[in-house]
């Protein structure tokens, strides 16, 4: 077989899954998501995998022992409109690394085992990392099961629809002895230092609220500025206050508030209930708690000089997660011996490894992104750099598993 | 025929015109909608009223000569979840007032017309006071006509899916010569001031603008806080400041931002879109241009300062309307004989009324709003001084028509 382009792989699977629109949105379990997965599976065949779904949706493909499994790959699914790289990029690398390490040099000592995970963004469902954390056993599925999507499908139901009948921990490994996956910085700090590959360090830790203010709705024209419980006002003071105060930690803290509700939403109805998300990250823990402290207070002092309520509730609170150091060694050497320029960085988005690495050692790579730009369809990394990855991902396996 | 109450009359037109939440949501031109114009047609016809719809929609039913017509009457169309007497209570009281007359004096000597407007809030169709602008002859039908609702129905579709066949200027009228328009207050003042009636002396001027900020989708997680154009933070901003400032004018200017919108709308997206409407409204124009061009100031300066652009869009601007000092006269004078408790009131909220007061003089009665609250379904007024409106209605149309 000659060698597969990982670049080439990554534009047919996109190609066969997007939408009627055109567009890269594999939401998990949907049609688009089932055809990258089965494209996937056949793939793995073809190098010779041994292959499965498990229960979870996630794809398997294995060579070696069943035992003590080296494991690496990344997830399949999307937001919407998204890019080609984000999490595809990660399996189909993985893919092609465990391939040439077959053809090389035949079946491990260890497991080697290539994983498709069936979803990790969050997008559909209000929980991210599906996919790795039923692999590790951790989720709550008689919670998780009721949670719906925007078209009151329920996560039980969308499973079921494409023929996975989930129940608690019917995914769980024990045998996972380290993960390494490969994914697009996501970012524009490879780009800007001109480097190659990006040795990661760690993923920041990163919280999720959502912020509830509960005002009173006014006829816009005959109320009175005084008389007024403004939620959507509020709302504009704490976003404003909120951003500024993150701006004056300076890096590595990133605060997003990236989605917004009015109710009722009317131009000529003072608003009497808007909630938005925050989004906070940081590599350092003891920061990120200290600015949620800052920001609760910033909550709790503008409701309250505007005599309106509110909810402040947490989404997810995820803790930094430090890269294994002998796996990041493995990586840096295998950058020495090929000539390739890397650097060591950090994550500021979230990634599968996060979750693996509460049961195993873990090690990421990056290779850039064009302009920094990621969710977008203009996500892009040069071929070559592709390319590289693999490479770098190859000779890190072989120091793992063999 | 018995006195008819206006209260029971209102109760029931929502009664049958409640969609099937139980709200009332009368959209111009709906199945709801047309329910009420349908009972409001049958009323008219049992009062002895000649009674019509016009090509707009609107309800017209008449006593007296087919010149110099004294019209009374307001609108039949409510926002979503509205309240039963914005509106409809101008028409039920209308009609009651001008039977009275009719029993009691028999024909006036000028055409008496009471009338039921389409459309005034300009919930469905980004466009208010259809009705009362299509009887004056200002629509503007070849732009209005392809105006769609949510659903993307046309406005020409609308019609003529209830059978009106609008073309431009079919239904304008060139024979008014007075309007007065009874109206629930929408506001606290009379209530508080232990008030029956407001003899409102003219209409706030009212501008909507619509604002829009383009920035850049980014990675909430590794985008830095320096490499953002956050447009959701510009509009938080934009939004603090406005309201800050409108705080410091002082009543009676009232500024709301009650609609708004991020793109894409996702936790873990940096906004690259912003939109939300400002509406102000005050007595006084010159002062409602200053605030104008502070608002538009505002804009410029946050945009600026963050590199971002932006879109400021007049929506609309209805000038202050006054009142006519005459036709004011004749129902403070009603006031006085029939020993009702009155006050002269400004109106912050818009009204079919501006819009006749372009070919006509126009007056406006208002009766009081239970705690101010209106455009929502906790709207009440107590029947007796539902009743007391009629009775001063009735004399000021007999001065006028008789």
């Amino acid at each position: 077989m000659a060698d597969l382009e990982v670049s080439k792989i990554i534009d047919e699977i996109c190609e066969l899954s997007k939408n009627d629109a055109g567009e890269i949105t594999r939401f998990p379990f949907s049609e688009s998501w089932m055809k990258a997965q089965t494209y996937l599976k056949e793939l793995f065949e073809k190098l010779g995998f041994d292959t499965y779904f498990d229960c979870a949706g996630n794809l398997h493909g294995r060579i070696g022992t069943q035992s003590d499994t080296i494991m690496t790959g990344s997830h399949a699914d999307t937001v919407r409109n998204g890019g080609k790289y984000d999490g595809l990029y990660g399996v189909v690398a993985a893919a092609l690394a465990v391939s040439k390490l077959y053809r090389k040099y035949g079946a491990p000592k260890k497991g080697l085992e290539v994983i498709a995970f069936s979803e990790e963004e969050g997008t559909r469902f209000p929980f991210n990392f599906w996919g790795s954390k039923t692999l590790i056993g951790d989720v709550e599925w008689d919670k998780v099961k009721c949670l719906t999507d925007k078209e009151g499908i329920r996560m039980v139901e969308a499973l079921e629809n494409q023929g996975f009948s989930y129940s608690n921990g019917c995914a769980k490994r024990d045998d996972i002895k380290a993960f390494v996956e490969i994914h697009i910085e996501q970012g524009g700090v490879l780009e800007a230092k001109n480097m190659e590959i990006g040795v990661v360090t760690g993923i920041v830790g990163y919280k999720k609220f959502n912020i509830e203010i509960f005002g009173e709705a006014n006829h816009a024209g005959t109320t009175p500025m005084g008389f007024r419980k403004d939620a959507g006002f509020c709302a504009g003071v704490i976003i404003s206050e909120l951003i500024k105060r993150a701006r004056e930690y300076g890096d590595p803290l990133v605060t997003t508030i990236g989605q917004i509700e009015f109710s009722p939403n009317l131009a000529n109805v003072v608003p009497a209930y808007a909630q938005f998300s925050l989004d906070m990250r940081h590599t350092d823990g003891d920061i990120l708690n200290r600015f949620q402290e800052e920001a609760l207070e910033i909550v709790k002092k503008i409701t309250s000089a505007e005599k309106v309520t509110y909810n402040f509730t947490t989404v997810f609170d995820d803790k930094p997660v430090y890269m294994d150091k002998d796996i990041m060694d493995i990586i840096t050497k295998a950058c020495e011996n090929q000539g390739v320029k890397y650097m060591a960085i950090h994550s500021g988005a979230g990634h599968d490894s996060q979750i693996l690495a509460r049961i195993a050692p873990v090690g990421m790579i990056f290779v850039p992104s064009k302009n920094g730009v990621s969710h977008n369809p203009a996500e892009f990394t040069e071929p070559e750099l592709l390319e590289k990855g693999v490479s770098i991902l190859e000779e890190a396996l072989h120091k793992l598993a063999y």
